[in-house]
């Protein structure tokens, strides 16, 4: 398969994914139907718009890519009218959503470089890509941030960006650069949820 | 009457308005004096800044017009002495904030497409300078907005958005496509506050 | 001592301050590792990212300056292993808090001033410099914000901002213009604390 459309298509399951984990917390929370579809958009696009805005790409991409809009807008309608089906997706969104992670990370971490950003800055973005959607998601509905107290989420997509990064300033070929990282993050993040992975917590020493 | 000052009185009218909703909900959550002025001055002009990063119009004009700051300093200090006042103001602060809504949609879309954006930009702009100072007062006040739950709100801005990027396509005269968004979001609004229209929801089926 | 390495060297203890706070609110509301690391550095530098977003100073200093990245994944990693240690620092972390509220206010107001902006942009967004950390802070545990609630502390930023800035006008020596308000804000501050002034709240007249 061409390359340029394997990513593409990466883009758009990993936009779906994350739209639909945005429709279902939103429809849980008895929010309705433009609710959902807000939050479905946030949740898809929220990460690469504040990254577009602290690398100065205005207007950033998830409001001028009819794309991301009619993908966000189309996983949050399947939400709604086939709720039944998209939650026997349970395994397949699981496993888009650790893509989009990936890819995510890595597209992100990769054009702040391309504005001419140093390391420190594509490393924290390309996280912000991945992970700032579903932060997002999670403050538009008053609760404290999955992605902050779950599995290795966010850090997975840190590991893919700061890999993506090493790989620019190394000169691997670019397809290597590309999806060497993506599949790093991915697996991180799906054996992190196979074999129940999570980082320590500390808050109960509180008690003790 | 001159159109401009019109133009100008509507939008100052809106802002007031805003930073009356604003103010009210701080005061109702116990927030102090400070805590008032602030939750005023961003649900009034929250929209409009993240509007204006998204455009690349910086700095943001509700920053550094003061005009914006001083209406919205005034509407929340008569929410703290004339509160039994401003109570009694229910319905004409409603009248205000819906149009409000419908200014602010179709000034955040014109100010889009004047720097160079596409129709989706405009459109989508245009929907968050009407809405995003109300979702950002009830994120900060930790509340799932009210904006994604309550009657016809949102969907009213970006009708009135798109409108006002269909009549800018259309060349229509200024005046129009000027006034007949602003109306048309009002009317929706505000028939939608009066009939108590309502998006369908769906969280209920889950226990069913 | 140099002048700039003192200053250099509040800066670094402000952050250092805003990083522990948010560091022990995180573990307060059990986030994992990371989330810990996260809340610390957005508390840190949530502030200034906003402030460099609003005058166009791209990409914004927090994410691009690994100091302040270091210090705030210090004081997190200090938050997590030695909390029994930390808990005793109350008192020079309170200190250092009200130093860096200072310090990032003035320093947020000279830098839109230095951007081209005008005096109410510059006021403004060094009260945001010096609070807005600490806002992004509540709203990712899904809180009201403290800092709209307690004892004078986004006033005394304010005030130390419109100092600065009246310094800058009328042309003080660089010495007075930078650490006058800073000691203005910090004395509020710390006498607001020591003496528990509170600004007037009106939620209870509900209940009259």
């Amino acid at each position: 398969m061409n390359e340029q459309l394997l990513f593409n298509l990466v883009d758009l399951a990993g936009t779906f994914a994350f739209a639909i984990s945005g429709a279902t917390a939103a429809r849980r929370c008895n929010l309705d139907l433009f609710g959902i579809l807000a939050i479905a958009f946030i949740t898809a696009c929220g990460g690469g718009i504040v990254r577009d805005l602290c690398i100065g790409a205005v207007p950033p991409a998830g409001l001028s890519d009819w794309r991301y809009l009619l993908t966000a807008v189309v996983a949050a309608l399947l939400t709604v009218v086939a709720y039944r089906w998209v939650e026997r997706l349970t395994y397949p969104v699981r496993l888009f959503d650790a893509m989009g992670l990936g890819l995510f990370a890595v597209y992100g971490a990769h054009k702040a470089l391309l504005f001419g950003h140093n390391a420190e800055v594509a490393i924290l973005l390309g996280m912000v890509t991945a992970i700032g959607g579903g932060m997002a998601r999670d403050v538009l509905l008053a609760r404290v941030s999955i992605v902050l107290q779950q599995e290795i989420y966010a850090l997975a997509a840190l590991a893919g960006a700061a890999l993506a990064v090493l790989g620019e300033y190394l000169h691997w070929p670019a397809v290597w650069a590309t999806w060497l990282p993506i599949l790093f993050c991915f697996g991180l993040r799906f054996a992190s949820l196979r074999y129940h992975w999570n980082l320590p917590r500390f808050g109960r020493e509180r008690q003790a």
